[in-house]
């Protein structure tokens, strides 16, 4: 891990980054060029180069990046190389999705309890996980230690949930019900936006069907 | 809708503002200032108003913005005044969690089909749509002229939904599939990587883990 924080936009590329460079792996591609890498990531090669200098990954001129180490340095530097215990609250349609979704679990985060205040559901088996009480959270963070929280509940029980997994000692919470939730300043809250990626489309979009410069007139 | 192309960072944080004045009218709070609107968007004031200042919106000096006339702005802005007729194909559990997801339908988008390809599923009935017939997708783009094609598929069967999308004249794809697709140039696909927000988080905890930066020595 850097000495140094890095900055926030950075951040939030090393997970494309490393995307792009499993899909590499997949391909059997062992070194990339910084404009490779950069395409496949879909940003630019510049800033790509950028980001990685503040992993203190420069490359080696004329051979470029080696693809498994490069990967196992941003896997480091994210955390993935650690174990992230993770409990799923909601287990309606989207918390199912979560539990079953492959690309948790293959990247460092094991969902070790899938919680919902729904009686009825509990002790059906989900992911291979049966359905607890959510009050069993704050027994289940210590016994785990886990460190991260996901919201899938209804908005109107988010914040809720949220006290809650914060009163347990949980610090970082993903939140997928569209709410925004108060938290302490020491506790980091992400939120996604199910439909926000749907709003920049429709304005790509609307840009399109009015003959904009979306469509000619920008070069590629 | 302005004239010239917004940069592409102010167009992602446009759904953020939209959700913040959405919270603040239900708030009943019918002016706000920057300084308010940027709290509860969660970002830094300067950046809201020049964000802002690409709709034309600039407040009113010691009175701020009106909340209900800067959302109207905001939606024209990205065609949220439009209807956007939405297709979502694979009614696993997470297309199941997107057809009765509350944020689609409230903000413009209107599914017209659920499609799968499992003929075992066909008419069963999902957030009040029956689900078709995957073959039945060129047909119902024309009927309702989608504009926005959701793939919500296993990662093995998004390439080959997203061509027959794009066969289809489908112009703007939201890919919930954890595989990078290629498409022809007019074509816009936004990826929604579930893990990625996990692994920013995990990249915080880790920080807060280690006493670093995150926890002390950084101004609030």
């Amino acid at each position: 891990m850097s000495p140094t924080r890095i900055p926030e936009a950075t951040v939030a590329r090393l997970p494309v980054y490393l995307r792009a460079l499993n899909a590499l792996l997949e391909g059997d591609i062992r070194t990339c060029s910084s404009e490779e890498l950069a395409t496949a990531a879909g940003v630019n090669s510049a800033k790509l180069r950028k980001d990685l200098s503040h992993l203190g990954s420069y490359g080696t001129r004329g051979v470029g990046y080696d693809v498994e180490y490069l990967r196992y340095q941003i896997s480091r530097e994210i955390g993935l190389t650690q174990d992230w215990p993770v409990v799923i609250v909601g287990i309606g349609n989207l918390g199912h999705a979560l539990a079953n979704y492959s690309g948790f679990s293959s990247r460092g985060f094991r969902t070790v309890a899938l919680l919902d205040a729904d009686t009825s559901r509990h002790g059906e088996l989900v992911a291979g996980l049966q359905i607890r009480p959510f009050t069993e959270l704050a027994a289940i963070v210590r016994e785990h230690g886990v460190a991260i929280g996901v919201i899938a509940t209804p908005a109107a029980a988010a914040q809720s949930v949220c006290d809650s997994m914060v009163g347990a000692g949980i610090r970082s919470i993903l939140n997928f019900a569209p709410s925004v939730l108060s938290v302490p300043e020491e506790v980091d809250v992400r939120m996604v936006d199910l439909s926000s990626e749907l709003q920049i489309l429709a304005y790509h979009e609307q840009r399109k069907s009015n003959g904009g410069p979306d469509l000619e007139g920008v070069p590629a």
